[in-house]
This record gives structure tokens, C-alpha cells and sequence, in this order.
């Protein structure tokens, strides 16, 4: 986190002031767990939204996308089913879900955005939906968060979600936030489902720049399988509760914005499904970021390294045949790549220590000029294969 | 295999007149396997190369391209250490493995060829390997196939080899081969390790030409792991025992090389490192074969895919995800593509007996274009995840 950026204790999406939210079971998971979720702005807010960059989008990013997404005052999500590879009708669902929480919220339907996350190809139940909805609606509060960040959850193994203090100049905002992951997470997606609400004053264009580049340098910069999610969605609302920003207000403002997305992508890569290991992969010396950047996911989503890091077999070679592969047919010859774990060479006996860490960092020097990259990711686990040769909601 | 190309009973990469090979254990491998195989045309032959596109190849496959690859009368290969990410003392090594074979051989260095397999970072045992190179050469004999087809192995459950007879308007040749997977088994390579020896008589240049057109067709269409190795080589021995090729007898021996290169590679899918499942994914509609081709490799390397397949999930959204992250950033509109497993509609009932087949047919038609795309893949298991955590030779 930038200097002065602090954690509220029991901090939650709703801890500036002007937010509410709740989270209601309504059937969908078959456990009976929280499965619809509700994020509403109390003042006025301005919104910004980067969703999935996957051709086939779910219906509610379809739906989403044909409004003004500066426009947005509160969030649906519900989680068991993603709504996606349904065409039309699935579209037609999402909006229908936006018309029945904006009915129950006092708001117009294109003021409230809809995620749906869970099993691909199946269509939501309307009655089962509805009832969480009003369910959800009547349970909104500013103390429900926590409720909030449990029933948008998946795989997920724990809840990632919270809220900073941000010292400006012109006075101090709150920054919520709350995500999930935890499988089919990946490369040059914008994001998973992550939702910050904050009670600063700007104006939505401003906000939109500043939305787009957190998530760039933060839930573009993980993966856990490499698979881009026809889902992915960061929502970001501000309420203007506090203080305009003005002049160096925006910077740290935008600082702060981007270090909660990375703190929120860091823990979607920790609670990847069925790992054990999160590595901090930087690549140095690539001919440009680009080549850094197709470098590091080679590396980080190669089967081989995955495993690799799962058995904490310092099996280097396998990243060696990842960066063989990622450079070829790229211009210039490939120098050996030049390896550190947590600092220490390969061959050096405490390694095999830094492998049974939970969270190490390999650096990877490739020697071909100036361009770097950054990439977490999970390892690959007899559990990853249990829960998706299995998993079917 | 086309009309009138029949599998000879007991057929080895030795079944065509004028070649001999062996196998013999020289202690790379800790189990004390045949680790170690020669494969030498008894006549004078012509020979083919084509080897990885990884940009850090493996030592022996740098020695390799150092020479006319149309002069090679032998190989000599080992398993356990693939002599790759060593350097230049490793090229050193992989010409001294050459070296000393041609020595027992009676060839120049220049007309052995040399390949290895195994763990990637570790330089071969010069000690270990001289003494299997002589008792190789010692061993050489025309019925000793089975014994090459073994010392090439790492992973493999099974053997990969055999010979077929083609019938040819001039008269017949024998084709016998070997291959070894299983896993570091993938995409734009240029194959596994591979060997064809063949009596057919025909020139350098047209040897060199249908032989990239086979593997374009068979070990370029193949997926285990999406692990491009640093080692994959195919080479073919044509020694001309046989009577001239005429007229029509390149395009019959062209297909038949094709065909068996297709049958080695199938077999490299159904040996996938853990695999129970092997499909062919057949997709059509694309705007164009490149297209059509990016896409049956997003859909085969997908871990979301691949354990659905294990788990004999009918989890279809999880193609439909693979095809929407292909397409991501490509231009037109995408339709849901359509989708039939051995024929059958998603829905069908049948679809669940069909999954339990060790082999079976996935079909995904885009509706895009006339774009058409081939690729055998291998399920993601609780094998490949064991075999890969604590695989380290």
C-alpha cells in the first residue's frame, strides 16, 4: 500500500459513508450458501466498469456494455450460475434482473449493473432470483458487506474483501472493496468480478482512466489457469460523500485505487483453485514489455512450472523450455535466462526452503534489452484437478 | 492408413531391409531400463530432418542443424537427461555422443545424428554414456527394433513402433518407426523424438520435402500439456534397398509417411502423461485455417477442458470459454458456436457413454467462414499432476 494507506479494522465494500449492501441465500448454490448479493450508493455516485476482453461474453457483460457505464448505482450479482453461453434469452434475463432490483431500489433499470458467476450454459431460475432479490433488497444495510463479499463467492476458500483509509491533501476517503475467484482466471482479462465502492468526488471520466489503469496493473496481472472469463467485471463507484479531490488529490487517490485492486488480485491468486504456492514472477532484460509480458505467461501458466512449484521440484529447466517457447519465431538470439528465487541462485541449498513457502518471487533475467513484466501466479494441484473434473453446480 | 497399407506382424523401426538397431541400459535411468538406442542404415542412405521450433533448443538439437541433414546414416539417442539449458559444454557433449558412435560405427561424426530426452538442466554422464554407446554398437542387429523402440522412452506406459508395407505401382517398400511422448507433448512444435527408416529410393531434396509435409500433418496436430520441447526431432532414413520411386509412387509413399506419422502421433495422445482420454478435435467455420487452428489449440490446452474431459463432465461452457478467449480481439462477431461429441447434440443422453470412451470425436462448427482445424488432445488428470510434482530423474 502507498504511505498512509491504512486498513479499517472490520473494514468491508460498505465502509464509506453512503454505501450499502447485503447478501442472501436464495437456492441456487445447492449448499444453501449466500448466493445473491446487492451494492447500492445511498448519494449519487459516478461509475466506471472494465469488463472481459473474451469474444463470447456472458449475457449480463452483453447487457452491461449497452448502457452509459458512468451511470451505475448499484450492483446485482448472483453466484451458482454465470448466465453465459445463453444467448438472447440469457440477455434478456440479465435485464430482467436489473429491472426487479432497480424496481426494489427506487432506480431506473440502467442504473444498476448485473454480474452473474458460476456454471457456464445454464440459464437462471427467474423464481429462485426474484426471491433473492427482494430478499436481498429488504436486508440492505451499511454493516452487511461482509454478506455482501461472502454470497458473490465461488470455489472461493476465503472471502477477499475490505477497506483502506486514503489520506489526501484535502482530507482523508474510504475505499471498499470486495472480489472473487477463484478458477478460470487469467491472461489479458480486465479482471474477475471485484467491486470498490469509495466516497470520493470526481468526475466519471476521470474515474474511468484511473479505473482502467488499476486494472492493468493489477487483475491483468495474475493468473491461475489461464483461462479468460466470459464474465470478468471491476465495478467502481464513488459517491462523492467526501471532499472534492483536487489538484495532487488525484494522484494519490489513483495510487491508492490501483494498490486495493493489486491487494484484491494477489488474493484471488492465493485462493486460486486448490493452490498451495503464489509466485511473484518479474522478468527483466526482454527485448520490450510486450516480449516480457509473453515471457512471463508462458512461464506462469506452463502445466510443467505449475507442478513444478505444487512438488517444490526446483526443476528450472521446465522455465527454460517455457521461455524457449514464448521466444519463438521472436526475433534475436535467446541468451540462457539468468534465474534468482527470493535472491538466491538455483543451486543454492536454501531454496528448497523458499519452495515451501507459501508466497515466494522468481526472478527471471533474460539479457535481450530493457522490457519487464510482472505475473502472479498459483501452482497446479492435485485439488485443482479434483474440483474441475467434478465441479458441475 | 491409405488403401493397401498393411501393419506387418512384430514390425520395428528395423523392419525395412538394411538397417540395424539396439538398445541397452547404461545407468542414466535410476530404474536400470534400456536408456540408451542406435539406429544405423546398413546402406547408404538419404535422410530428413525437422526438429523444435523452442527457441532455447536442447544441445544435440543445435549439433544437429549444424550439418547437412540429408547425410545422416545414424542416431544415436539417451534418455534420462535431455542435455538441453547446458550450454556450450553441452553441445560439446552432444558432438562427443556422436563422435564416439560414428567411431563404433564406421561413419563420420557429421553422418550421426544425435538426440536426447529427459530432465532438462543437466548434463549427460560422459562415463555412463560411452559405455552404453559400445555396448549399443555390440548389440546392433536387424531384430532388435523392440530394443531401440524401449532405450527412447521416459514417461511412456507403452511402446510407440511398428512397420507397414506399402504397395506401390513400381513394387512394395517397407516403412518401420518409433516415436517416444508423453509429456512437454505440443503446439507450432515441430514434433517428439521420431524415427522413420524406410528401403524407399528417392532423393535428399524430395525426402526433405514430404517429410515436413508429414509432420505439419501428424506431430503438428498433436496436445498433451501445450509444452513446446526443447528437443522434438523427427528424422527419416531412406536407404534405397528398394526399387527407384516412378511416377505415381511419391504420392502413395508420401501418404503412407504421412499415415504413419499420424498413427505415431495418436499414440503419443493416448500415452499422454496421465491421460485416460484421448479426442479429436475436429473444428470447422472459421474465417480461415489460422484461425480455425487458434482455436482447437485454446479449447485442447484448456485445464478447464481437459479436466472436464477427465471428469467426464459435459461441461460445454467451458469449450464455449476457450473459443470466446481464442477469438478475443479477432475481428466479426461471433456466433455460439454448435457442438457435437461422436455426433451427438450436447443434450443427447448418450453424450455421457460417449465421454467414458478412451477415444472419442468433439466437432465445434463456428459458422464463421470455410476455416478448418484438426488437433488430438489428452484429458488433464490426477496422473499428469502426480507424474509432474515429482517427476525429477
Amino acid at each position: 500500500m502507498p504511505a498512509g494507506v491504512e486498513p479499517l479494522p472490520d473494514g468491508t465494500v460498505t465502509s464509506a459513508p453512503g454505501f450499502e449492501a447485503s447478501g442472501v441465500a436464495c437456492g441456487v448454490k445447492p449448499s444453501g450458501a449466500l448466493d445473491l448479493g446487492l451494492l447500492v450508493s445511498r448519494r449519487r455516485a459516478v461509475s466506471a466498469l472494465v469488463d472481459t476482453r473474451n469474444a463470447l461474453p456472458a449475457a449480463p457483460v452483453l447487457r452491461n456494455r449497452g448502457l452509459d457505464t458512468s451511470r451505475f448505482q448499484a450492483v446485482v450479482v448472483n453466484a451458482g450460475t454465470a448466465n453465459a453461453a445463453t444467448g438472447s434469452p440469457g440477455v434478456e434475463d440479465a435485464a430482467w434482473m436489473a429491472e426487479r432490483a432497480a424496481a426494489r431500489l427506487g432506480l431506473a433499470a440502467e442504473e444498476v449493473a448485473v454480474s452473474s458467476t458460476g456454471t457456464i450454459g445454464e440459464r437462471i431460475e427467474r423464481e429462485r432470483i426474484a426471491r433473492g432479490i427482494d430478499g436481498a433488497a429488504a436486508a440492505l444495510a451499511p454493516d452487511r458487506g461482509g454478506d455482501f463479499a461472502a454470497a458473490i463467492t465461488t470455489t472461493d476458500r476465503f472471502l477477499k474483501h475490505g477497506a483502506f483509509r486514503v489520506p489526501l491533501p484535502s482530507g482523508a476517503v474510504t475505499v471498499g472493496a470486495a472480489a472473487k475467484g477463484a478458477g478460470m482466471i487469467s491472461p489479458r482479462m480486465a479482471t474477475m468480478l471485484a467491486y470498490v465502492a469509495t466516497d470520493a468526488a470526481l468526475d466519471a471520466e476521470t474515474l474511468a482512466r484511473i479505473t482502467r489503469e488499476a486494472a492493468d496493473a493489477s487483475f491483468n496481472r495474475i493468473t491461475v489457469d489461464g483461462q479468460m472469463s466470459p464474465s470478468d467485471t471491476l465495478i467502481v463507484l464513488a459517491n462523492g460523500a467526501g471532499a472534492p479531490l483536487r489538484g495532487d488529490d488525484l494522484a494519490g487517490f489513483a495510487a491508492a485505487l490501483t494498490a486495493v485492486c493489486r491487494w484484491l488480485a494477489v488474493q484471488i491468486v492465493r485462493d486460486g483453485e486448490g493452490a498451495e504456492h503464489a509466485v511473484r514472477l518479474l522478468v527483466r532484460g526482454a527485448r520490450d514489455d510486450e516480449e516480457a509480458d509473453a515471457v512471463a505467461r508462458a512461464v506462469g501458466n506452463s502445466p510443467l512450472v505449475k507442478t513444478a512449484v505444487f512438488g517444490r521440484d526446483p526443476n528450472w529447466g521446465r522455465v527454460v523450455q517455457a521461455v524457449g517457447q514464448a521466444l519463438s519465431g521472436r526475433p534475436g538470439p535467446p541468451a540462457e535466462p539468468g534465474l534468482r528465487v527470493d535472491g538466491l541462485p538455483p543451486g543454492d541449498p536454501r531454496v528448497a526452503d523458499v519452495m515451501s513457502l507459501p508466497e515466494y518471487e522468481i526472478e527471471l533475467a533474460l539479457g535481450r534489452g530493457e522490457g519487464t513484466a510482472e505475473l502472479f501466479f498459483s501452482d497446479l494441484t492435485h485439488a485443482y484437478v479434483a474440483l474441475n473434473a467434478e465441479y458441475h453446480t
